[in-house]
């Protein structure tokens, strides 16, 4: 029940049909007895700049979930980004802070790793190949990085995108091996299409799946589909799967702990009440 | 259910935390099955000036319920003033049209008469005192004319505030007979208590209760207690009276036609599925 003295997490982005987090955190809030509500806020790329400090200054306002196409803008407007977002080179949270500070981080590949875990596969150690170098790839290999992969290679057919990643990488993480241009899987623990390739019928493979090794990790980020063809090949070949959903849902704990909600949630509990369409 | 094709009334104050209409609209719009949704959000009056004509460009906004400290302010910054509105010298409700042209009105008044209709003493041709000329008292007193009273009396303490809502008045209904000064309730039709006193324990009456004639109409805008010692004095001496949130929820169908939405309720549906606390 959204009243006066609800909590808001403003859910900012363009178009915001698409949005899914206000029917999984608002169930979720109503569940737990949290008063707080996500409320979707079509802020236009226009406005944005000029905008969103300001909303930030709301007096009912703890943060904003921010989304396309402003996750990369959003960086120059806060006072602080942490290491997730700036390896990404962008931000999906912002905190406001008291006093008014506003800290941004970046929890999509937060999410990709927690699933890793829950899925039995820490990365600590582990080689990985991120497929994308866009804001979702940078941000899970970014993640991969802290959770202290020994090896990782990111690949994408825009080589500019694909070498900001590597040396904002090599940049945060001076230890890791980091390698560009690769994108034979042969010899990797971990494999992930972070690219669109699988929301349409008919997409390539973002890899060549014929040379995924047994027991390969192999995740997805890809949402319109649970099993993709990607992750349908990979099984095949007996590795074990992520869906793009669990990066989704694992990464909303992290979330609610970044703003300071209590209690949190396991995904386990954010599936069981979420309400997205079918 | 909010998601992101639900469209958003922005309400916009501060402090938030006696806002009533979010748990008045939402229940009804659950209710009526219609996708939409009044949204807190406390905007500083530093802030409203720089953030309000962003906010009505949102792609999911409708416009806005105005309120303290912003019903004087937003008329500078919107595209039309309507009547009530312009005479008010406020407005509770800004409506974004096609286009990005933005409307305001005020409601309070609107209220207020479509109550005394449903309480039986339709306004036109009577005469009307109505004692203070703040917001609410001059959005009635315009409401008033509006509706055809014959003669209007205002009255305030503060001289300018009388006088310029007596301008107003003369000079947007030039036949209407137009009094100031006057705060006995002799000889008019209807009384309205259009200031704070009776919101605490031991204000005085806003008028000589025991100069109230039987018959009078009495109403009431004060919304903290439901029959104030004046409705009670009122009461005690035969008149009829009207309880201050007679005129909130009779505003409401008033608010949701100029936005546009459907089905309209009745008041006594509004107040049925309204989730006000106790």
């Amino acid at each position: 029940m959204l009243t006066g003295n609800s909590t808001l997490l403003l859910h900012l982005g363009d178009p915001t049909h698409s949005f899914k987090a206000p029917m999984i955190y608002n169930p979720w809030f109503a569940h737990a007895g949290i008063d707080a509500c996500v409320v979707p806020l079509g802020v236009r790329a226009t406005e944005f700049a000029a905008e969103f400090g300001l909303l930030m200054k709301a007096t009912n306002v703890r943060g904003a979930l921010v989304t396309m196409p402003h996750k990369v803008t959003v960086l120059d407007l806060v006072d602080e980004v942490r290491p997730a977002a700036a390896i990404a080179g962008a931000a999906n949270a912002v905190r406001v802070e008291p006093g008014g500070r506003l800290v941004a981080d970046m929890f999509d590949g937060e999410g990709f790793v927690r699933g890793m875990r829950r899925n039995g596969r820490p990365p600590q150690g582990l080689s990985a190949l991120v497929v994308g170098s866009g804001g979702v790839g940078s941000a899970i290999a970014a993640s991969l990085a802290a959770a202290g992969v020994s090896r990782i290679a990111v690949f994408d057919t825009r080589a500019a995108a694909m070498q900001g990643l590597a040396d904002r990488l090599r940049s945060h993480h001076p230890a890791l091996e980091v390698q560009t241009g690769i994108s034979d899987p042969t010899g990797f623990d971990v494999v992930v299409n972070a690219t669109p390739m699988g929301m349409n019928p008919g997409d390539p493979m973002p890899v060549a799946v014929d040379r995924l090794a047994p027991g390969t990790f192999v995740g997805e980020v890809v949402m319109t589909t649970a099993i993709t063809p990607f992750l349908q090949a990979a099984r095949q070949r007996g590795c074990t799967t992520q869906v793009g959903t669990d990066m989704l849902f694992e990464q909303i704990p992290a979330y609610l702990e970044f703003f300071g909600f209590t209690p949190l949630p396991t995904p386990a509990q954010l599936r069981e009440h979420a309400q997205l369409a079918a």
